[in-house]
């Protein structure tokens, strides 16, 4: 038996693979840059007008003439004739300044007579109100380093500077097996000795919280071979979750079965409550998590343990940690790390009730998983305690 | 123009909708419930051992007397024959105790000696080991309440109780209409006076990110008849919204075409920047955003205002706000609200360069907006100030 932190630290150690993918742009949401991004043009592309006014050669001017205006040039349209000394055009936010000028005077900025307009703005200076070619980026350089997690306004500025699809590290692909004779699907009647399967729910749930869906669900009785053909055929995936079977009783079959499909055994078995029968190991690059088939040492072991191998693959880090005080005391034997379903408001972070590993209304309820140190027996009230947001 | 906190209680009185929809438990996942969920069974729907061992009748146990074992109990079974006196069965974790018996002893307390055990446990009573029928749930009970926000773990417990359809309060409908002559699509090469349109994507990204896709996306020319076409196509949407356009300029027709498809104006103009210009309107229950053109005033009107709209359909608070010290001095002119693009980190939250609403570049790395308040010139390194993480 293992500390939670060696556990961690050998699922850590054995994820050596994760995939580049290039993804359209709105795919790539959330997903981290793989390769640095370059523009492939300047942004602004051309001399762009920041106000609606007129646009005039600074360099040309001597502070008071008036200018005759041409023409007008509305965003989106382009004028290719060079401005005369003394001319001016009428121009629009947005709009490419034509070729000759280099400064916008805004439109309350000036006094106007028929055709002709004369700047009253003691500020104007070369290249007033003008966003300069490239001035945003330029084209060549990096927009987005690699590393780079990938939001919606990076979305938009990538797609501003005419990107429609990006290298990202993509997702691992996951398989769930689940294992109980006693499991009968949903919407099914209830029948004597029977229960509503829920683990492959509840873990495609938080699975699709994080933006995965596992590549395919599998139901086996409690039978060493049926579960060795199911493992035995998920074995392409980067990742096995396995639930049910893992602990030493007679029909605690999945260690067994996992040994004759091959896989190397990391670690079985940690210091920590719910989900001390936790095992884990790995077939070449496939990692495989095999949890005890209590709901709740299931759903605490994925937030705990397989997001952090998916983590590995998708250079990200989910559901973070936090520090809080405790509103309440708190007590538990020393040995395993305790991790309680809490709360969290201002006033710091509540043990729910109702904490056995088979009992899921608290965690229906939780926000974040606190995480008792194994060695400690009592947490005081006020106490900043470690926890992990999970919403 | 209104102050910020005016123009979002404006936004909040105008939310008078929000819809229940009954979807598959999966697909509610990060819904809030809208009606309480009753558990249609008990739970465990049977008396339950909780561990490997043997069930026995403790009432009838003189506490010394050895029992026979008479048939095996594995999980999933069921076993109608009651226990006679003195008669103990081979029971398995999640199986169903037989009729005549209340109490487990776990295997690793018995003396085993032919088909008889006898029991070596000096903590037992009657009970032990066994998870009452009904302890979780009971049948008719409330298993979870209305304003439920539904997570994984709960999805995870609506399953185990058979629950496999939720009443939440469902997703408004979106439309996004983009307006701008100059505006381009990814894929097609830069030409003169031209800009990528990146508006509807940077939207769409942020829509995807709290689980909505917008229903459609319009773009059109800066021409108030094509503007008010649009516009009136997508009155039968919960939400409009707009870019670009809604200035005070000649081409801003924004306005005016909201003004001719009767939508009522709420507000336009905001002491803000960037997003300064934003317009809210109503048309009956239809709420209208139009936000100004540049990306970055786009991408804040969105995480400031559309997303309160939005959370008062689906009764969420998304983006929470924060509070953390400044690392760096900033100084703002006072008159409007600043909404600042931020990085945080152990030592608090920086501001990020480049600020001007056209750049984006610093939004792409932000992963939070920063608010400074609106009369305020001077804020201190160390000094707490209002976030919204982003991501």
């Amino acid at each position: 038996m293992i500390p939670v932190s060696e556990a961690k630290k050998r699922i850590v150690e054995h994820c050596h693979s994760f995939k580049v993918e290039l993804l359209p742009l709105l795919e790539a949401n959330s997903f981290v840059i793989a390769e640095p991004v370059f523009s492939p043009i300047d942004t602004p592309p051309f001399n762009q007008s920041a106000m609606d006014g007129y646009a005039f050669s600074f360099a040309n001017w001597d502070g008071k003439s008036p200018f005759q205006v041409s023409r007008e040039i509305q965003a989106g349209s382009y004028s290719i004739d060079a401005l005369k000394p003394l001319e001016a055009v009428r121009i629009f936010t947005g709009a490419a300044l034509p070729p000759g000028s280099d400064t916008v005077v805004m439109q309350e900025k000036i006094i106007k007579y028929g055709g002709n307009i004369t700047i009253d703005d003691a500020q104007i200076t070369l290249g007033s109100n003008v966003r300069k070619q490239g001035s945003q980026t330029q084209k060549g350089a990096m927009a987005l380093p690699q590393g780079q997690l990938l939001t919606p306004s990076g979305i938009s500025f990538l797609a501003g500077i005419g990107i429609h699809t990006v290298n990202v590290f993509g997702k691992p692909t996951v398989s769930i097996i689940v294992t109980g004779k006693e499991l009968i699907k949903a919407g099914n009647p209830i029948t004597d000795g029977n229960v509503y399967e829920s683990n492959s729910i509840g873990l495609t749930a938080a699975l699709n919280q994080i933006g995965l869906a596992p590549i395919s669900i599998t139901i086996v009785d409690d039978d060493e071979t049926e579960i060795q053909i199911a493992i035995t055929e998920q074995l392409n995936s980067d990742m096995i979750i396995i639930t049910g079977g893992v602990s030493v009783g007679d029909y605690d079959l999945v260690p067994a079965a996992l040994e004759k499909s091959g896989v190397e055994k990391v670690f079985h078995k940690v210091k920590q409550k719910p989900g001390k029968p936790f095992y884990f190991g790995t077939h070449n690059q496939t990692l495989i998590f095999a949890l005890p088939g209590n709901p709740a040492a299931v759903m605490t072991c994925f937030y705990e343990y397989v997001i952090l191998a998916i983590g590995q693959f998708t250079k990200k880090e989910y559901f973070k940690s936090y520090s809080l005080p405790l509103t309440n005391d708190f007590t538990k034997k020393a040995g395993l790390t305790h991790y309680l379903k809490g709360k969290m408001s201002e006033h710091g972070v509540t043990v729910l009730e109702a904490q056995e590993s088979y009992l899921l209304n608290s965690f229906a309820q939780a926000d974040c998983l606190i995480e008792f140190e194994e060695e400690r027996e009592f947490f005081k009230k006020g106490e900043f305690v470690k926890l992990r947001m999970i919403i």
